[in-house]
């Protein structure tokens, strides 16, 4: 048995039985192995930002890392991107980049790049596997540290002989380390600020406090204590909806951040970091919350978060008293013009039970969140790393970890553009994902950061770098191209009924939504 | 004046006028700086491999450096593989890459990351710029180090106060130093070997030894001493066709190429390397020349090639020596079944004089170069750094740069996949680009790939991650989702009929050849 064989068997008896991959010449030994070993799903992507992007939606979902296949470090590089947003979402994910034959490299042939140095900057583990020997123990240990608290990226780099020397077989896989539980006394600590000051007070959390448990305990914490709960501004999946209490977000824009958090006297942090600006601005505060608020680092993002939450249910003896839940409730259907508004109305009212939100919708989709609330329970997904172009791929991880479930992705055509071949592994896969397009025609949010910044009156060649409506792209084409059938909708009567045969269609389409 | 007008006007003095950009937040600064200074043409590009893929193009035909505009981090990583192809073709480019400000850095916002970090695997010349004071000076150094032989990348990171905050105007550029001359005793010696066993060696030419001044004097020296001359295998740009000595190419094959260097017995390198395989094989050497051939280094790519190869035909006294001129000769049109040949049959009869053509066909586009060879005198541009996606950015690119020439781009369909995106700026500008896509549905080479590595037979799984027709891709829709015309060609007589019809319109088009 071969390097690759004994890491592709390594990794199925890991549990890392899916493999999103845009393979080159030095990945074909893996790829012929695939043929040799059960139980790996493979699923192509055309871009490599496609296929991380995937993984890391699969990941949020699945709770569990998928690999990524990819072809040295130019493969690598065109990943990037979305490793970044991966890495800013804590997502497990175990990166399989393939390189020259050890002794190929000292002839530094056309491909040649210093691939350790390409993923280090969004990497928590790098190895270059020196034979085929080690690959599989070398396996096992990317899969442990991509498992280990609070979920990292773990880049394993394949010289092609380490793939197609006789290797060992496979390696059994180390349980990656328990995640740590906060101190007593830091509980204690927190408790006590809370019963001083509940009122005063804001639990600011993220992570795995985010899942049904985590933001249960903290609605009990608020119920008992007045005190208040926000996520961070993104996030990597948030279990929300009707029946469940209900968290808002910080605000992305710096004034309304600022003055959503000016009355606060304290901040209890659970996994969450104080919350900073997206972006600096001239004459504006980096930091968000208000001069002399005291901040409370109950735990850190790699800690338990929901065990931290329950914890502090307890302390403050709220372990009974029932969170405030969110009644079922969903917008009506707007009619006429469809303004961003009436888009938010038309997913309020439609989205599905059980849905997977895949949020990239930039300018378009700040009334998103406030619109769903009280829609079924479902799952938000939002881009953490700032890194646009992770909606459409990460909808199609997400749909390949939950076939049974629609997954929505709500896309900028900004943002939608930079990864715009997902579209194709949507379509090879018969996935369940409804996409909209958002078609405002412009990078929107970078009309208002040019405001932001201090330039009022743009001139031409300013509003040309920031406007894509010369041509206007067609979505509608576009998807067909990829083998996804599309339609346009420029009334919010036409949102409506697009939007609610494609919930219940199966297989991808896509809706260009022209607001 | 700010830190970024200062920095616009030291690029424009510095004769950077053509910037590619993609830009966010933390440059709307710059953004804002292009309405106020004359001079600077911007290019907006839907992706950051588009951005800088574009500016190898540009910088290939205009041999000068553009630059381009990109988003922190993120940005930079999505053009990082184009990036790699522009270094291995020695091409200049001043890349422009935003950051947070200096001061919010420390909050480790989401999109923070290590920039340096991202750029050094693909810059020669790195440089964060601390304050608004320094930048102009920085941008004149990043132009100097771009220009500095053989082209250069430099990567200046632009912090948003930087930016922002009152600078010192305009820089002036210092001139590169010159490109240094080879040694006489090199040239003597080389001459020597060439006197004494001429039809045994082999002069491989690379870089501006690919030039009308380079090949000319590298046919003189043939002409006299009986040696051929060869080009690496992928080079930046070649002038070439009818009325010039024509230049073949070390065959990208590891069993072509070694069959067509077997009998050589001594190798004269000019700017190229000795020749090794783009991967390496089992059982296959990485050396493509035989044991025991002598390589005698003449010239490195930094030094001036032309001026060695000018000196070493004098040194043998081939100063007058009529080199052998390639003749004007034509393939005749191919008629019936649409195959590579045919295809290729008709680039050679269509290809109009002055032709920029982007040659990323990959398997498909092995038959163009000789197809081509006496056709109007034409320039031919390669992906030189095996990162496929380069094709449609670089035709774009050169189109800018060559506004009266007509540009092919020969695309292979799973390499255009990658920065698909382009066609949008072809549109946008209304470039003279006929992209003609080779749809063979699959990665062909790839299948070559895997029975050269050992596996005979793929099972379905190996051939899923190699074929690209379920669903099939449709170029026109994708095109057309673009704003760019497109047609379908199924048959040689339908791609004579449509490609003479795209030289001959003005604008941007597309052909799906269906092969």
């Amino acid at each position: 048995m071969n390097g690759a064989e004994s890491l592709v068997r390594t990794l199925v008896g890991g549990g890392v039985d899916v493999c999103f991959t845009n393979p080159g010449t030095s990945e074909m030994h893996f790829v012929a192995a695939l043929d040799r070993v059960d139980g790996m799903r493979c699923v192509l992507g055309l871009f490599e930002g496609v296929v991380t992007g995937a993984a890391d939606g699969y990941a949020r979902m699945a709770d569990r890392p998928a690999a990524t296949l990819l072809h040295l470090g130019a493969g690598l590089g065109n990943g990037l991107a979305n490793l970044h947003n991966a890495r800013r979402a804590f997502t497990p994910i175990v990166n399989i980049v393939g390189e020259h034959a050890t002794y190929h490299l000292q002839h530094d042939a056309p491909l040649t790049s210093d691939i350790e140095g390409i993923a280090r900057p969004v990497s928590h583990w790098v190895r270059t596997s020196p034979s085929a020997e080690h690959i599989a123990a070398d396996g096992a240990a990317a899969i442990r540290a991509a498992r280990t608290s609070p979920g990292q990226i773990a880049t394993l780099i394949l010289p092609a002989d380490t793939a197609w020397n006789e290797g060992t077989g496979p390696a059994a896989v180390e349980p990656p380390p328990p995640r740590s539980k906060v101190a007593g006394h830091d509980i204690r600590d927190a408790a006590e600020a809370l019963r001083k000051d509940g009122a005063g007070t804001l639990i600011l959390i993220t992570g795995q406090a985010l899942r049904l448990a985590g933001t249960t305990a903290a609605g009990r914490i608020a119920a008992k204590t007045g005190c208040q709960v926000l996520a961070q501004t993104s996030n990597g999946r948030v279990e929300r909806g009707a029946g469940r209490f209900s968290v808002e977000r910080v605000p992305y824009p710096v004034d309304q951040a600022l003055a959503r958090l000016k009355d606060f006297r304290q901040v209890i942090l659970v996994g969450a970091k104080q919350p900073v600006g997206f972006f600096a601005y001239p004459g504006k505060p980096s930091v968000m919350t208000p001069p002399g608020c005291h901040i409370i680092r109950l735990a850190t993002i790699e800690q338990d978060l929901v065990h931290a939450l329950e914890w502090l249910a307890d302390e403050v003896a709220a372990k009974d008293t029932p969170p405030k839940l969110e009644p079922a409730a969903r917008p009506g259907l707007a009619t006429g013009k469809l303004t961003v508004d009436a888009a938010a109305n038309a997913i309020g009212a439609l989205l599905p039970e059980g849905a997977v939100v895949c949020d990239e919708a930039v300018t378009s989709g700040r009334g998103l969140f406030p619109f769903t609330k009280g829609a079924p329970p479902h799952d938000w997904l939002q881009v953490t790393g700032g890194a646009i172009g992770l909606g459409l791929p990460m909808a199609t991880g997400a749909a390949i970890a939950c076939p049974d479930r629609k997954v929505l992705a709500l896309e900028g055509d900004g943002s939608g553009m930079y990864t715009v071949q997902a579209l194709w592994t949507q379509a090879r896969e018969g996935l369940n994902v409804v996409n909209v397009i958002f078609a405002n025609r412009s990078y929107a949010i970078l009309r208002g950061e040019l405001a932001n910044v201090g330039a009022q009156n743009p001139g031409r060649k300013a509003l040309d770098m920031l406007t894509l409506d010369r041509p206007t792209l067609d979505w509608v084409d576009m998807a067909r191209g990829m083998g996804v059938p599309g339609s346009r909708a420029t009334t919010a009567d036409e949102l409506n009924d697009q939007l609610a045969r494609a919930i219940a269609t199966p297989g991808p389409c896509l809706i260009e939504a022209v607001i």
